[in-house]
């Protein structure tokens, strides 16, 4: 029982899925192994049908089935398509879709720079970006990542390539959470807080 | 982007993994459908791999390869043939084999009498214990089960089923922990390792 290599191999696939450390992967390996219910058949079934039928969208570069693309978000004439928002991932746009607070239309970066994980410009979708910019009617765009230093200098990287273009270029607020008090609030995100602050409505 | 139902059936697949809850099933299956590297299809071919090679030991009801079944460890001629280690799962197994501390043959039961979980007798591999029991030559079985109630009555249970045969019955010990400290055990454990004292040799 010491040298199962099916059962290895399914361990070093499973403990390359984010999160997944190899305790856990050996624990949901040796869960799938002794299913008595065809979990084995059911999930690999299922990683085949994403592989025939999710692609990632020639325009945004968010996921969509093989037989639309480009995306729903891409098409839709409802969407507003002066107004195009950056993100990160797809992952992201299930986010800001679910806040249903954004209309317009998305770019997915697949990435941001972040040289200690070899992540460089040539690695995110800055060309397909360039390309939509000069043949879509965009007139904002709206740099939607976190808060983190990689996601800064992407911004900043950002901002600095499309300065020579005639596009307003803004990033999402960062400031109190909703539901939050000042009294619980971090230091970084109050003085945020502060120097983002907005004139108040009449 | 909504409706991609087969990134749906990928995380509900994922979803009846254990410890995988809805929001790291949906992490996972995201990762899965943006990875690069081909992990999609590397995962469904270890799962296909696992179900076409790793069966149940007809004997044991450990794992192992379809193509040496019985398994290893019922078939060793070094391992005692006397003594029977009864457990839950194939995984207690790997744990047993890892600590060195066995050296007789396996009996898996495939779970513990747990009506909360309807698992019954019935659901157990106690006949194929039985069995194993008239058919080899076992002069001890030891229950090594956990320190939990459905623990304590599956091995109350498999105590009094072979009452009537001329074997003995024992269950592994309960007490401290290597490496721990009286001053930092529950009461539980204490009054287990008190009332299961030992002998000192001289």
């Amino acid at each position: 029982m010491n040298h199962l290599i099916p059962l290895d191999n399914l361990v070093a696939a499973l403990n390359r899925l984010p999160g997944i450390g190899r305790r856990t992967a050996e624990r949901m390996a040796m869960a799938l192994v002794q299913d008595q219910k065809g979990l084995v058949r059911i999930l690999a079934n299922a990683l085949l049908e994403v592989e025939e039928k999710i692609v990632c969208c020639e325009r945004c570069g968010s996921i969509t089935l093989s037989r639309s693309n480009p995306c729903n978000l891409c098409l839709q004439p409802r969407r507003d398509a002066h107004l195009l928002c950056i993100v990160e991932s797809p992952a992201d746009i299930l986010k800001i879709e679910s806040s249903g607070g954004f209309q317009g239309r998305y770019h997915v970066l697949m990435g941001k720079l972040s040289p200690m994980h070899g992540m460089g410009v040539e690695d995110l979708r800055v060309d397909a970006l360039l390309n939509r910019l000069d043949n879509e009617p965009f007139e904002e765009v709206v740099i939607a990542l976190g808060t983190d230093v990689e996601s800064d200098a992407t911004a900043s990287y950002l901002k600095e390539l499309l300065a020579t273009r005639n596009i307003l270029v803004s990033r999402i607020a960062f400031g109190l959470p909703a539901g939050s008090a000042i009294e619980y609030s971090d230091s970084i995100t109050l003085s945020k807080a502060l120097s983002g602050r907005q004139k108040m409505g009449e």
